[in-house]
């Protein structure tokens, strides 16, 4: 579990057991880098390489170090994972969730935002992203995809276009906390929608799906 | 344009000139329902239909009428809208920028704070969508991939497990205005990711993504 007593404890007996050129990659994502080095008599070798889930599919995996970290170790990193197929980013600088796991609470905030509201149910608010905008985000990001949006003025041009619509929206987005009548709400959403199939059948359907779409991309992805 | 006085203008036109049978949507994201029914004699067959960019490729089509709008109307723009191979959801009440927008724009606010406070680039920040979250958003929508990510538990394992965890990530995330300065850093972000290629370049490069993995998904979904 993600608790630091016991990462500290777990580094401990790692350490003396590994050669000097070892480097030791977590992935927690609830706890910092920096607190974890605290249990590393040499911390050079030590840092963050984050994967995404379901891992065995998703290709990213997010690599960060920070100034305790040796020169060079980051590249070597980076090296292993796109040899074993991953795509990686670089993490700058310490923040809670890094970087995939903080679009996705933004994204999972409104998607409850509008399910509270009575916008819409839990079902069509998913509907909406993987029939819409998750279609788009597989392809590309979404600030590129912003700069194809305005055609051949590009992203200056969409965002001298639309800066009052996204301002208008970002200022009416939903804040709020995940309490227990809201968790709820959302799991009879998800009863009615999955509609009896068990969450064994919904993964592997999730992986066939993602499985497809990665065969289909491969080879645009190469060029 | 979305402005309300060339729509009402239009609907003048329009409405005289149609049978009484016809049903009008509209695509406007930026104007509401009710403000665009103002232009309309008889609202009750004036509905939105609210497709996503690109509209050639993304199948999602969000529609709404409301209180003014006829018995059975929505129904058959539903069916409408299914017969051309489009994915509809409904919207229950008017928010600006109904679902989808509301979704895509929670994700680029905080994808523009992290590039802001220097977490990563802007490419990035696009990198970790399409290699990360965004691959499982083409396949299922964010709750029901939560519902799966805490295994036979489910959606009401996952919300105890982590509620704490996105508390917090929900507090820290960024809240921004698209000001000239931020656009500017994006821009050059983007160009940087663009390496050289033209809006028409990536446009085309996107839709081959999405047309790949729409069909290498299409027997998946049909079943």
């Amino acid at each position: 579990p993600e608790r630091l007593s016991i990462k500290h404890e777990l580094y401990a007996t790692i350490e003396p057991a590994i050669t000097p050129e070892a480097i030791v990659a977590t992935s927690a994502s609830g706890l910092t880098l920096s607190e974890m080095q605290a249990g590393w008599k040499d911390p050079s070798r030590f840092v963050l390489g984050h994967p995404f889930n379901p891992p065995h599919l998703i290709p990213l995996v997010e690599v960060m170090g920070n100034e305790r970290t040796g020169h060079g170790v980051i590249e070597i990193v980076e090296r292993f994972y796109a040899n074993a197929g991953k795509v990686t980013i670089r993490v700058n600088r310490e923040v809670p969730g890094h970087v995939a796991n903080r679009l996705q609470a933004a994204v999972w905030r409104e998607a409850i935002h509008l399910v509270k509201t009575g916008v819409a149910s839990v079902e069509d608010v998913d509907k909406a992203m993987w029939a819409g905008p998750g279609l788009r985000w597989a392809a590309m990001g979404p600030t590129m995809l912003f700069h194809l949006g305005a055609g051949e003025g590009g992203l200056a041009a969409f965002c001298e276009r639309y800066t009052d619509s996204f301002n208008r929206w970002w200022d009416d987005l939903g804040v709020l906390h995940l309490e227990p009548e809201l968790a709820k709400q959302l799991v009879s959403g998800i009863a009615k929608a999955a509609d009896g199939q068990t969450p064994a059948d919904l993964s592997a359907h999730r992986d066939g799906l993602i499985t497809a779409m990665l065969k289909a991309i491969a080879p645009l992805r190469a060029n």
